[in-house]
């Protein structure tokens, strides 16, 4: 197992651990700029940030800054409610692996979608195994584009308490299951992306880590379950402050082959209140000290 | 499928579902004379209600208004940081089979508790696979008691948002494997209490049902999941008003050989500001549409 007490080389921050400071909104090339005054080596920037930064300034800066990605957040949101629906959905996937490879990222990371409609929180239906197949259907025709680009796919399993209105796979195991049947050939094109936020609770998890191998763990996401936990999005914590075995469930993800960042993703509104330059060195602090 | 259409025979209070009304503590005696003014023939009634109220009063009580019990609510919180919580777990769980028995429960229900400490606020340490340990060596010790008693026990997987802290048994796969471990008979002794809010995201839910069949399957609660869900304890939804598709689940439990009442639990801040008399009669109305 890597040693992460004594440097922060294999530290990623998920810009969204930092997309607020002091309650506004911090530019992308700003958080960029703080992460390499401090030596962080990689990042995970969602689209939305990306978007506001300019695609292609960021490319530069993060050339410039010689800072690479662990992954890129997100793609996915498969079901749907008509066909328009599913187009709308393939169309953005293919542009958000297309900025995935402008940016240089390993893979682009995929929240899957719940019922359709449901985070807007007007539900079409009820029906969650028409949305997991929904889902199987999208990843199976994005996973040509992504070939096409040699762009790997992650799944990440989403916390149950998401099932309805974020992400419809919502183990390891299910997941899994999806890249058997989509990737049966184990080609490196489909894989998973672990954060422990979503996965910790689970009784199979070293046993579906193992299962996963090198081939198919493509990110590692890690922060903390805090007890009590009073917002079911915004509530994350850093690591060390909650009740995740954080070192354990590294160890069974490098046991496996795993040699990749590990990425600090935090959605806050505690944090998001911090200055954001004390949330990444916070971060560097806890990362060597917990994770 | 039985038909819930046209009467409400097979309609069970959870009784923490109107533990409040108006905001203000609502008595035992008075829910179940409000229940039973409504023919209403089944209860499942909380430790600290009958406490307060008086375990042999509610017994009579029960009887003279010829209310059955549908289960027992609740035992387990097995998990424990030294000798002296086991042991206090151990005594506290006999007690509660013993008033199971007085009240004629057909089951105790089993919360098994989560981390040491964390209900509290002070998790003992972070090791979930220990504190699952201890919770079937629990239950494995309790079950002796109970088949004394002839009182079965009925293991209630939580969702898991509530691992940490109420209970570290979160899918039916899990439960059943503990079942399968400690009473390999099926003797009927040892079971299940499904819980559509805490199971219905699970992909493997149907495949569980149908393992579990009629000799574990000892309790059915209902009630809604909503979107979006704004507490993680006290925002369930009432029947009808969420995503979870009660009548395809209820048709899997009855296709297992479930026959018995269909309990409705819902603890939310928004119901128990409401009339309790008007909460049981939508409890009824959505009873009969919706499940």
């Amino acid at each position: 197992m890597r040693d992460f007490t004594a440097d922060h080389r294999w530290l990623s921050i998920n810009t969204a651990t930092v997309r607020r400071q002091r309650g506004a909104d911090w530019p992308l090339a700003e958080i960029l700029d703080a992460c390499a005054a401090r030596g962080i080596r990689a990042v995970s920037p969602w689209r939305d940030q990306v978007a506001a930064a300019g695609l292609q300034a960021t490319a530069r800066q993060l050339r410039a800054l010689d800072i690479a990605l662990s992954g890129y957040c997100r793609g996915g949101m498969f079901s749907y409610a008509d066909a328009a629906g599913r187009e709308a959905a393939r169309d953005d996937n293919r542009r958000a692996l297309d900025e995935a490879c402008t940016l240089g990222a390993p893979c682009l990371v995929l929240v899957v979608g719940g019922l359709p409609g449901a985070l807007a929180g007007t539900p079409a239906h009820r029906d969650i195994a028409a949305a997991r197949a929904q889902v199987s259907d999208g990843i199976a025709a994005l996973l040509e584009d992504a070939r096409e680009r040699r762009m790997p796919l992650a799944i990440e399993p989403l916390h149950p308490m998401y099932a309805a209105d974020r992400a419809c796979i919502n183990t390891l195991e299910q997941a899994l299951d999806v890249c058997d049947a989509l990737d049966p050939g184990r080609s490196g094109a489909l894989g998973v992306a672990v954060d422990v936020y979503h996965v910790w609770w689970d009784p199979k998890l070293q046993a579906q880590i193992e299962r996963a191998g090198a081939r198919r763990l493509l990110a590692l996401h890690v922060c903390d379950w805090l007890v009590p936990t009073t917002d079911l999005l915004n509530d994350r914590g850093m690591m060390g402050d909650g009740v995740i075995d954080l070192r354990r469930i590294r160890g069974w993800v490098e046991s496996s082959g795993f040699t990749g960042c590990s990425e600090v993703e935090i959605f806050s509104t505690r944090w998001w209140r911090r200055d954001g330059g004390e949330v990444l060195d916070t971060c560097i602090e806890r990362h060597r000290r917990c994770v």
